[in-house]
Parts: C-alpha cells; sequence; structure tokens
C-alpha cells in the first residue's frame, strides 16, 4: 500500500455516515488527514469534530456566526469538493445537498467516496459521463453497492447483480398493519443504526429502489440484470452473478464503518480492530425471499421510473424525500406513501436526455405535486 | 477472451471428474480440443470417449491388448503429462496414481487443472515450488479452492480461509450410529455425487481435513488461518476472509462442471446452459455450524498430520486410501478408519523436508502399518 497521508474532504460529517467516516479515520490515523469538514444544522458536534481534526476548511448550514475557536476556515462544499489538496471526497450528505458537490467532485476529477444515494439516482447519467470524462473515481459507500464493487474485482462483466435487503421492520406484516404503522415504529430498524429518511426509505423498500438506480449507473448494468432479494439478516451485502453463473458474495456483520473503510482505503485492504469479524460458529440461519412488490409498491416504482428514465428518477426521489417528511410529521399515514409517489410520476412531464437544470426542475416541480396531492387528501 | 483452442489432455477421463471435464467440453464445443485421454481399467468407456474426442493420444492402466479401433496412439501419463501441444493438463486421477504426471506438468511450465487431492497433500511443498520455478499454473477443480481461488481473484493477501464442508449424510449421527454405518449408505452423500473414495473421505469428513492440506499449499497459508464451517446446502463453496474483516464468498447450486469450466476458461467465464443459476426466491435455508471433531476425529488428524509436516500427510493419505478400501470391502467399521489412521501416525517416523522418494517411501509405508493394524484387529 501507498505509504502517504490521504487527505479526507468529508461532507456532511454531523450525520450518521459522516460519523463513521470520522470514526475510520479515528481507527486509522496514520493513514488520513482531515482537511475539510462539512455539517447541516448540527453547528455544535461540527465545532468539536473540528477541535479534534483541525481541517483547514469548514462549513455549516445554518446562518450563525462562526462560533468562536472553530478550527477552520469557512468554505462553501462546492469548492471544498474540488480543493487540490483533497485525494479523497466523502459525500456523506443525505437528500439532494450533495448532488451539486458530486457533480463539482466528478468534473475535478476526484476519488468520491459517495454515500449520497439521491446524486446518481436524479443526475446518474450526467455524474458518471463527468466521472468518466474527467478521470474521477466513484467510490461506492453504500454497503450494497461496495458489496458488488468487492464482487466485481478483478472480474469478467456482471451478468446479473443480486441486491440483498433486510426488508425492513414490517416484512410481515399485513396491508391493514402497514397503514397503522408510526413513525416510531418504522425508525426502529431491525438491522442497520441509519439516519431517519434511509431508515423510513428501508421500511417502505424505497430504499432498495433508489439503490437498483444506483447500481444501474455505478455498474453500467441494465436495471433488467438487477434482481432484489429480501435477506433479513443483512450479512450477504449483495452478489454479482458472472456469465458462468457462478456467483460472489460479500458478507460482514452489518456495520457501516466497513464499506467506508473499503472506499477509503482502495485498493488496500486494511485491519481495524473495531470492525468485528463474523464467528460462523454462532453464525444465524441466513434467509431469502421474494420482496413483496403489492404491499411494499415503492420498489415497482424505482423500477418503473428508471425504465421510464429522463427525470423520472429525479421526480421520484424529490417526491419521496417529501412523503417521507410529510409522514415523520404524523401527516401522512404509511401507505400513502406509494399511493403519492405513484400520482406524482403519473402527473410527472418527463424530460429525456434531462440537463442538470432540468433535473432541479424536476425535483422543484415534483415537491410541489406532492404537496398538492397530500393537501387533497387531507381534505378529502 | 482468446479465440484460439486450447489443446487438452484429461487424465482419469472416465472418472466422475473426468466425464464432467469432457460435459464441459462438450457445452463449448469451440473452445476445446481433446488430444490425449487417459482411464484406468474402465476401456469400454475410454474406447467411447475416443471414438467421440479423436483424442491423438490415449492410455490406460489394464494389461489388455489395444482395442481394435480405438483412436489415438499409446502413450503414459507422464508423457502426456508434458506434451509440447497441451495447453491444459487436467488431472482427474483419483489416489496416488495423479502424483508424478501433476510433479511432470509443472516441471514443464503446464497449466494444470488439479483435481487430485492427494498429489498436494502429499506432495504440496514439492509441487508448489516446481511449479513456481517453471512457470506452471496450478489452476484447482475441486469447488472448495475453486470457490477460494475465485475469491481471491483481483484481491488482497487472504487473512483467513473458510472452507465449508456438507458434513456428509452422518452430520447427526451419535458414536454407536456411526459404528454401524454400511458402505452402501456412506455412499449415499446428500449433496455431492462423486467417486467413492472421495464420498467415504466426505462422510468421515477426512475429505475436508485433506483440503486443508491442499488449501494450506495452493494459497500459500498457514494451517491455522484454515477454518471448516459445516454448511449442509452446500451453496457456500467457501469464503476467505481479509485483512478488513469482509468476507468474500462463491456460491452456486453444487455442479462439479462449474468449477471445471473455470479452470478450463480461466480467466474468462463463459455462459454453459448446462449449469443452472441459483434461484434464490425457492433457496432453502443457509445454516452453519461447527463441526464436531470428537464424532470425526479425521478432520482433526489431518490438520495433526500438516501441522507435524514432512512426510506426515503422506503416510495418513496412503492410510486413508488403504483404509477406505477395506472399509468398502467390509472388511472394517466406519469408527475403525480414524481410530486405524490414528495408530499409522503415531507409528509413521516421519522425515522433514522430504524428497519425493521419501514421500512414495511413506506412501508404502503406511500402506504396510495400515494393513497390520488391520489384521490384528481382526485377529483380537
Amino acid at each position: 500500500m501507498g505509504t502517504s497521508i490521504k487527505n479526507l474532504v468529508v461532507l456532511g460529517s454531523t450525520g450518521s455516515i459522516g460519523r463513521q467516516t470520522l470514526d475510520v479515520i479515528r481507527a486509522l490515523p496514520q493513514l488520513f488527514r482531515v482537511i475539510a469538514l462539512a455539517a447541516g444544522s448540527n453547528v455544535a458536534l461540527l465545532q468539536e469534530q473540528a477541535r479534534e481534526f483541525k481541517p483547514d476548511y469548514i462549513w455549516y448550514d445554518t446562518p450563525q456566526p462562526v462560533p468562536p475557536n472553530i478550527y477552520g476556515t469557512l468554505l462553501p462544499l462546492e469548492e471544498m469538493a474540488v480543493l487540490s489538496s483533497a485525494d479523497c471526497i466523502v459525500i456523506a450528505t443525505s437528500g439532494k445537498a450533495g448532488l451539486k458537490a458530486t457533480l463539482a467532485a466528478a468534473r475535478a476529477g476526484k476519488n468520491i467516496a459517495l454515500s449520497n444515494k439521491e446524486s446518481l439516482v436524479m443526475a446518474g447519467e450526467i455524474i458518471m459521463a463527468e466521472a468518466k470524462n474527467n478521470g474521477a473515481s466513484i467510490l461506492p459507500v453504500d454497503s450494497e453497492h461496495s458489496a458488488v464493487w468487492q464482487c466485481l474485482r478483478g472480474e469478467t462483466a456482471p451478468a446479473r447483480i443480486i441486491l440483498t435487503a433486510s426488508g425492513g421492520p414490517f416484512k410481515g406484516f399485513s396491508r391493514e398493519q402497514l397503514a397503522g404503522v408510526t413513525p416510531e415504529q418504522a425508525l426502529n430498524h431491525p438491522s442497520w443504526k441509519m439516519g431517519k429518511k434511509v431508515t423510513i426509505d428501508s421500511a417502505t423498500l424505497m430504499n432498495k429502489g433508489l439503490e437498483i438506480i444506483e447500481a444501474r449507473w455505478l455498474f453500467d448494468v441494465p436495471v433488467e440484470k438487477i434482481d432484489v432479494v429480501i435477506h433479513p439478516q443483512s450479512i450477504i451485502h449483495s452478489m454479482v452473478e458472472f456469465a458462468d453463473g457462478s456467483i460472489k458474495a460479500q458478507l460482514s456483520y452489518p456495520d457501516m464503518r466497513l464499506p467506508i473503510q473499503y472506499a477509503l482505503t482502495f485498493p488496500d485492504r486494511l485491519p481495524n480492530p473495531d470492525l468485528q469479524k463474523i464467528d460462523w460458529y454462532t453464525m444465524k440461519d441466513l434467509t431469502f425471499s421474494r420482496p413483496d412488490t403489492a404491499r411494499f409498491p415503492c420498489l415497482r416504482l424505482a423500477v418503473d421510473a428508471i425504465k421510464q428514465g429522463g427525470t423520472c428518477p429525479a421526480a421520484l426521489c424529490a417526491a419521496d424525500e417529501t412523503a417521507v417528511e410529510m409522514f415523520l410529521a404524523g401527516q401522512i399515514r404509511f401507505t400513502d406513501i406509494p399511493e403519492i409517489l405513484e400520482q406524482v410520476l403519473n402527473e410527472h412531464t418527463p424530460v429525456t436526455k434531462p440537463s442538470l437544470d432540468d433535473i432541479l426542475e424536476a425535483d422543484t416541480a415534483a415537491r410541489k405535486i406532492t404537496r398538492r396531492i397530500m393537501a387533497n387528501r387531507s381534505n378529502r
């Protein structure tokens, strides 16, 4: 492995993936230097992180004055993403906040450790083309895409990608039970500790739908060759089938620090005492089943959106972000989410071969449509 | 992939792996030409195969005259193994018959698709050194070692190898039940159709012990870093753990044609309609447990033998071949096998850093000791 220290920019450092990224850096301090940290509104935690990691630059989103004694100079996300001294940009912001930074980093030919799903879902074609044209590498941080990436290492082209899904907390629920689900129940994921948005998306299976779209762009595989299988134990993080029918799988206990570390240390693999090794002698049974798209229509909606292409995935993504916020605020039922999304997709006028502006417009329009539909529903 | 036809030598063509090798060649006829076929005593089948594949050379072991109209010129195994026109030597003979051919092919710098376990168990250090010095490649054909080889493709060094074992037909048996096991019961393997010797070895777990020794040489990993886990479904064919704790596994339905084809087409992977793809939506539960070395001591004996090193694995291997023959002939009980092997290992005087002659002498001596022990037992 290389002996030189990697300079890291961490966007979204106070979120779930951002905090775990800093955990990995703490475990391998001789390998990394944090040169920039960006947060949303959690300025207190950012301040703590800045004191510990002493970055050159920081950013936060709320209109507060810079706290006294905080380390680092203010620098906007998109400028952080292209810092010439940066070896790798970790994009761990959630929602569309990461999209512009991802695109900037791709254009600057950077190594991008990408945890932000929305970037690729909304603008996968543009980002992958910019990355290719400018020599940037997109290093997936999602556990599923990291698994696929690891399985493809040194391999021939994939014949099929099999994304595993825990199935979320409501796997066995009837439609009636699903209608009564509370935000508290939905936030209680059986195998992963994650941010709120992605936890709700896991419960609706929208998360897996978005991952299909991500995989389609990351690995240049048509959506018809991407399957989803329910695997509640979250031990097999995903699989790749090759032309001869041989399948490779990547396994570990569920712990996001592993895919984060893999992206940061690639192509090396390094011991980290914080990462627990699998004990096969106490391993529970691994089970597999077909996802039920009748009870969890979000999965089907995502496949429909990417098949339609153009701005459809961006519209779906924006509508989902809005709908999840409304569910968390107690304004709609759990089962309203896919119904609203389907309606938004039906009303959306897709633009094919969209520019970034088309995509951002589709985002804004879809949010508006979502709010209108929701208002109509509550007036019913 | 390369468009040139690969010339294959198939040693042991009438055995289980040999016949399946020819199945793979039948499925991909544009890729291969069989230039030599060698069998043991099944001359009728060899004749049939020779008519179909039209090899330049044939060999068989029984003192019969060459049948009329048989294709090919007689040529001994060790000369077949070094044919200058051969691109790959498939060594699918069982027992020690393959050892000299393997060594000859290694010295000739050939690609060796190796299914013969005994070669590496008896003389792993010598064969791997000869292969390295002469630019030969040992391409494992065993499903477990093929899985490890596939998992290591493009990867960093293995931190741990996890060999899976079906556990054989007697997994849940008590010691008393094991003592009463018949050859017919032992030959009825739950997941693999194989030759008799390897099927009995699977039932005693000696097969897995021999595979630990093979893995030790093939992948240059100390035996302490090779684990065995019972996985009765035989879907995960083995796994590799890396420095970061990430595990890669190779999976398929149990079908030896897949590892055979992988070795023959490497580094390419090619579609073969005969190879059934896994259907994850009907997949049974995958289970894992610790092997019981109290009831199945052969596994422990093999680990002891490789830890002692020198000629010990060769002695164990020879003793096992003899003991299995006696069990199949109804001369000893199933549970006598490990007891006899342990006694042979205790009586064996190991030679360290053995030459091939030392190894062959250890083989002969161990067979003698085995027969004597067995004669004493029946006189008791």
